[in-house]
């Protein structure tokens, strides 16, 4: 029997907020057996970048990253926000360890091509008109995760913390995307033997059938129901790209996705996604 | 026989000009055996806080880094400064990690009291005029280094790149002095059972008999010909507490501490603090 392995993701909301994070972390470190956090941190970059007088330019929810905002993210995700959580986890018993991609080459990207952005996701193009192509700059897409290398921190009795900055080999770092981040590892682990549960904690309780109740979690989603609740418009913007990433991960090898709220952490509930009959 | 290792320090005046940092990294990865690097960045972080309106103030070459300041050298230290560095080095084929002192809690300090300030080197003090004393801040004197855990690093293949912060084991980073995070890095590997060379990087050949004749190094320093050329006054500010750093290091294990030019790193030279007969 393979060893359980628990991959949280957390979002900027949550790590910028200190009660919630501090909620966040004993949460985490009572899950039982081996486990890792890939957080984000957004928002507290875009407050930095605006008193460094930089500004923050998004498309589709997705930040253009230039030289200086480049810097900005290296410095928030790789420093301010990471440190303040090893720091934070170290003091609750559990030894954490801080990570970017480049940290022991775990996770190498390529710079994203200049893309059109169609319905939320950006999607590569040959052609099409200047105005709908977009260059997010210094932007990672993942190529490969070392599952072995973060093993070691892991049989090290580490607690591997990542941020969502990942390095193209040629000593540039890339601005990446957390959830995306938090799917490449999982699968990395996945293949490495664990029995990988990979948890999205956000602000909601789960994927939800209305997304004015909270109380309408949608308990299970396969392939099939995706495909209907996306004709449907039930799941739309945001939500796509982070589902798309959870099948990714399951048909992959990893156990079970859930999508759950970030106070509810190892206490059951949110929404499962799995192949079901696939 | 125990295995060598090779410990750098470099600060902030080469690793924030990328022609020679770049240098210095493919000497550094030229020297053979496991090696370690230990990094400052001062003057970056200097850069950093004027940018964002917050004032640096020094005593005695020290940093007093309050609040805001600590945030910025966690932004300039452990983000910007160490992930370029981590990304240098792996884009030269070395598996380089990046690591504060709370990740995988390598190296524990506790916050600084207020101290006196005397002869260059802060000492704390009981009583003294409030115009004496000085609160340095968030500012971590360094009380336990863990070799086994840097060790661990170490034999999955890769050289730890170490930023100068440390943490409290209460959830507070603290700004420390890289000086002494070699010193007390080289110390714990020496422990360890490693045949440690402990090497001090900066623009200097070595330490100088004559300030303004580079061709003046003194190739040996025993704690008696410390003794004597601090009281002649050869040797005085800045480089007072570097040799008491290395003295310390070699009183406590380390096979030999060199402090040299950076750009003469793995080619010899330099000026060599052993015990002598002592």
């Amino acid at each position: 029997m393979s060893e359980k392995l628990t991959i949280v993701k957390v979002g900027g909301a949550v790590v910028e907020d200190e009660a919630q994070l501090q909620q966040l972390l004993a949460d985490f470190i009572a899950i039982e057996g081996p486990k890792m956090l890939v957080h984000g941190g957004g928002r507290r970059a875009t407050k930095v970048a605006e008193r460094l007088g930089i500004e923050t330019k998004m498309v589709e929810g997705r930040r253009i990253t230039d030289a200086s905002m480049l810097e900005v993210v290296t410095m928030v995700y790789g420093g301010l926000v990471n440190k303040h959580i090893v720091a934070a986890l170290q003091a609750l018993g559990a030894d954490a360890i801080g990570l970017t991609g480049a940290d022991g080459d775990i996770i190498r990207s390529v710079k994203r091509p200049p893309v059109s952005v169609v319905g939320g996701a950006p999607v590569s193009v040959v052609g099409g008109s200047p105005a709908d192509i977009i260059d997010f700059g210094f932007v990672g897409d993942v190529k490969t995760a070392n599952g072995a290398k973060m093993a070691h921190f892991i049989a090290g009795g580490m607690i591997p913390v990542v941020a969502p900055l990942t390095h193209d080999g040629q000593g540039n770092l890339l601005n990446t995307n957390a959830d995306t981040m938090a799917q490449t590892t999982a699968t990395a682990m996945a293949a490495e033997g664990y029995d990988v549960t990979l948890i999205y904690a956000f602000e909601k309780a789960g994927v939800l059938a209305d997304a004015s109740d909270e109380t309408s979690v949608i308990s299970t989603i396969t392939p099939k129901d995706f495909e209907r609740l996306k004709a449907d418009g039930t799941i739309s913007g945001g939500m796509l790209p982070k589902i798309e990433n959870a099948l990714a991960a399951v048909r992959a090898g990893v156990k079970r996705v859930v999508i759950t709220n970030a106070r509810a952490i190892g206490k059951g509930g949110g929404t499962v996604i799995t192949l079901g009959n696939e």
